[in-house]
């Protein structure tokens, strides 16, 4: 049970009890965040990043970590998200194992880690978590809520649990609502770390760790988070050198295996198995619709927000760009002026973590006319 | 390890040695196979089907074995491939466990299961085994070849190595070579199946069976068949009732996880890991720019034929549409008159199994047309 926390994070104390949205409640838990830029004398140009399953507070470089963050093209001075001009926190999910309290944290009470005693986390708590260190930092109404992916989620359940929380909302490569692809997709990988004996309920350890299931995990995640088109272009049929190819009858051949082998192992012993469980499950349990009487759109419309932007990558499959088209319908049948941007990026879900050229003017774009 | 032989399956004794592409023979092997309708005087009237990787050779039901087949809606008397004209033969691929011979197979010399001592297996094997078998029926030239899935790559290997065995073909969502998602999805089945410790190298057997990895392996798969849009539609987010439902806190809740789950048991213990694991392979190595010196429209260009007919369904992600219109383009490069069509079928790659509206008429036509 390891947790990574970034060097020079800054943590926030969430209230205790903090009670969670399906039963349960944590004692003196916190969420890890980081900050850029100032915030101005009136607390009115912030803005909050929320982020997806596995990245940390990290996104950028700044005074307390000169380290490249996960979304360092995008956020800095002159960057898209300006931090010259804004004041920008970027909160680790609750439920991580990357600074904030999660299944690998420590249970005070008992000495050991949670685990499975980890209360049944949903993303409506982990918007409320993040709702809390905006407050704490003295912060009424931020100038715009930011959610990728998993974050997308997030900040919707943010924005409708807290009117007037934000300003504005950009959406990127987010959902209103798991649907069952994508449902199918997490319910196998999360199978697949439970099947591995080494998971053991829960108990493992360094020594005893779910590696093969992990493995297994990341690879699916990593297929359906890039897109065939892209893989085409980059890997085609390309073979290993014979001195990279396993031995193995049914080993390593293709480059495309080895860079999913690749990306398996830099994750396996870098995200603990059980936060990965949480975390997972509880994007399927997201619904809006649970907010709009079973209606998705219905619960749209009852989030206010001044301005909104969709946008996401028409080659994703995980959160296909109907989504995002649906969540800036919605936002706009709820008074917003809210537009979609569905960018021809090849590289599917996790575009907007490389395709700064695309994603990059859009977000600017919207920040830049706030 | 377990054969699954359809009551009534015709077996061919193939030439032995039978030599393997790759390297490697086979002593005293043979292929299943069964016929519809009846072969008229001049041996003209002759249809072939090759299979994906899973189907035996009882397509539909005949006089040998009135049992329902698994292309029951689309063969027979007054069908899209009709018996009352067509004589058609179904062979069952070589390398599977349903009537040929295949890893799960005795080997005569040594009185145990081929296990992985079997040859490494390649898609144009088993084109030459259905060859050997057309050819003992007395078949100079088939009237068509039809091959769905791996089966549209075994058709278009047995069009290019035999010159001249079939005036025309129907390519089902089929490909001209395996590009780098489909190789990812079967490489994460095959190691899900290889990291199951019952796996056991391949020695395992019905006590000590690998039945967590085919299951993984068999709910990607599905996933895989089907498309997102279907899904959409057929489950939503709709729960198990609480009865059906997991009480494991990561157990089955969503009913697209329990239509997963009831595949995957119906096919875990009724198809052989090592044939699924040799099978599988023997498509990520099929590629016709073998045959064109590193091109594959080049490849696609020797195949001979008068006219051709590439079909697929537009939501299909493993056998994406774009191979078909290749597939359907460099025949045409090549002299044949050659027809693509995308179908709007919501079911992906398996829509060719499920949807007749659809693929029945398109597959009718051509064949009414000949």
């Amino acid at each position: 049970m390891t947790e990574f926390i970034p060097p020079g994070s800054r943590f926030h104390a969430l209230s205790s009890p903090f009670a969670f949205k399906r039963g349960g409640t944590l004692l003196g838990a916190h969420v890890a965040y980081e900050t850029w830029g100032t915030l101005d004398a009136t607390a009115s140009n912030a803005i909050l990043i929320v982020t997806g399953l596995s990245p940390d507070a990290h996104a950028a470089s700044n005074a307390t970590n000169p380290a490249a963050g996960w979304w360092e093209a995008m956020l800095g001075p002159g960057k898209p998200i300006d931090s010259d001009r804004w004041y920008v926190i970027c909160v680790n999910s609750l439920g991580s194992c990357k600074g904030s309290t999660g299944p690998a944290s420590i249970n005070a009470a008992t000495g050991e880690p949670y685990r499975l005693t980890f209360p049944e986390l949903s993303v409506e708590d982990g918007a409320r978590a993040s709702v809390e260190v905006v407050r704490a930092l003295g912060i009424t109404q931020l100038a715009c809520v930011i959610g990728n992916s998993m974050g997308g989620m997030t900040a919707l359940a943010l924005l409708l649990l807290h009117p007037g929380i934000a300003r504005s909302h950009i959406n990127i490569s987010g959902s209103a609502q798991a649907l069952p692809f994508s449902i199918a997709i997490r319910s196998l990988q999360r199978e697949a770390i439970r099947l591995d004996p080494q998971w053991n309920g829960g108990r493992y350890d360094d020594a005893q760790y779910p590696e093969s299931g992990m493995r297994m995990a990341r690879k699916l995640g990593v297929i359906t988070y890039r897109s065939a088109l892209e893989w085409d272009g980059r890997f085609g049929r390309v073979r290993l050198d014979s001195d990279q190819a396993d031995d193995d009858p049914f080993g390593l051949e293709f480059q495309v295996e080895s860079y999913l082998e690749g990306h398996a192992r830099r994750f396996v012993r870098y995200f603990d198995p059980n936060c990965y469980l949480y975390l997972s499950r509880s994007m399927d349990w997201f619904d809006l619709a649970e907010y709009g009487g079973g209606d998705v759109m219905a619960g749209l419309r009852r989030i206010q927000v001044e301005k909104a932007l969709a946008v996401g990558a028409n080659t994703d499959i995980l959160f296909p760009v109907q989504q995002q088209q649906q969540i800036a319908d919605g936002l706009r049948a709820g008074g917003a002026q809210a537009g979609f941007i569905g960018l021809d990026s090849p590289q599917g879900h996790d575009a907007f973590l490389v395709d700064f050229e695309r994603f990059g003017p859009a977000i600017r774009g919207f920040l830049d006319a706030l």
